[in-house]
């Protein structure tokens, strides 16, 4: 079930390193495509940069609509991850041609994709140098939402009963790791 | 057994997002600090993306000798992670505290942590708005490393038998994931 997540809890979709899912639009035109390059680097106001090659047609629907969103895919859309990044959009609607389900979300009507476990709708920042020098991209969340069987009360909850809902963390070559296991650390003495 | 690592093949050491310790030197001080938030940025020449937040004492370090290295710790030491994550080198050097082992990196000296899987010395390129907007540092990989028990050949292998080397993913509070389990992907038709 889709729930919110608190503004201050948003950063905590991405801080153990997932793939994400850049999804975009601009009027008629909508994309998506997979980014392993992500980091939080705000707690509050929830801010994330991602890097987004400025050459793809992603980018080019970022700099005109100046909005992107984040979806989290999970275990069992590994398929869908490597289909959408190593495929351009400017090749037809990626939606339509791989029958990836979509919603509009709630704040900037983004295009949602259905079956990931967590989506955020962001506001890209001017920031025209590390566009251009790095391809990344800081930008601001507006709004973010989780499937509340992984992630509840702020925090991911990865177990073997959810294994399907799992977070996707990019090895290369369409090769993954998911967070199959979790420890708690404690403090050293001294 | 640590082997050096090709740098068209760094960025995959941190492609999946582990947390890494940033470790820092500047004369006779040296520091280390967990940093959960970092990213690859380019492949060649590899430059990764790390958050360290301009008020520490690693923040200082880096600006005073503009450099620092990634360190990839391992599961072994999720304590140590958590331990240096939640102390400051400004009450006195966290290695010797903290019985912490360290060698000096064979290009720029830095002080790399014994026990970590990887390890990345870095020059930071300058970027002040990026620093002092969102305490993003850019950096440039000058040699990496790695413990060819797990990262051989430009490729993480977790499995069951080294599961002590496995990357260390953090949740938040001191609450960590590890890439246990595996899969590969392929492409959707269309």
């Amino acid at each position: 079930m889709r729930q919110p997540v608190q503004p201050e809890h948003a950063c905590r979709l991405v801080n153990h390193g997932p793939t994400v899912l850049v999804s975009t639009v601009h009027g008629d035109r909508r994309n998506v495509m997979a980014a392993a390059w992500s980091m939080p680097v705000e707690f509050v106001p929830p801010r994330i940069a991602v890097v987004v090659d400025k050459r793809t047609y992603s980018a080019e629907l970022v700099r005109a609509s100046g909005v992107l969103a984040l979806n989290l895919p999970c275990r069992a859309q590994a398929d869908l991850v490597t289909t959408v990044g190593n495929t351009t959009g400017r090749d037809g609607d990626k939606f339509a041609r791989f029958g990836i389900g979509a919603f509009a979300g709630p704040l900037l009507g983004l295009p949602l994709v259905e079956g990931c476990v967590a989506w955020m709708e962001c506001r890209v920042l001017d920031e025209p140098q590390a566009a251009e020098r790095y391809d990344t991209l800081f930008c601001e969340v507006q709004g973010a939402w989780a499937d509340d069987r992984v992630f509840a009360a702020g925090r991911w909850s990865f177990r073997a009963d959810n294994a399907d809902l799992h977070t996707l963390h990019h090895l290369g070559g369409g090769h993954y790791a998911v967070p199959a296991a979790t420890l708690q650390a404690t403090r050293l003495p001294g």
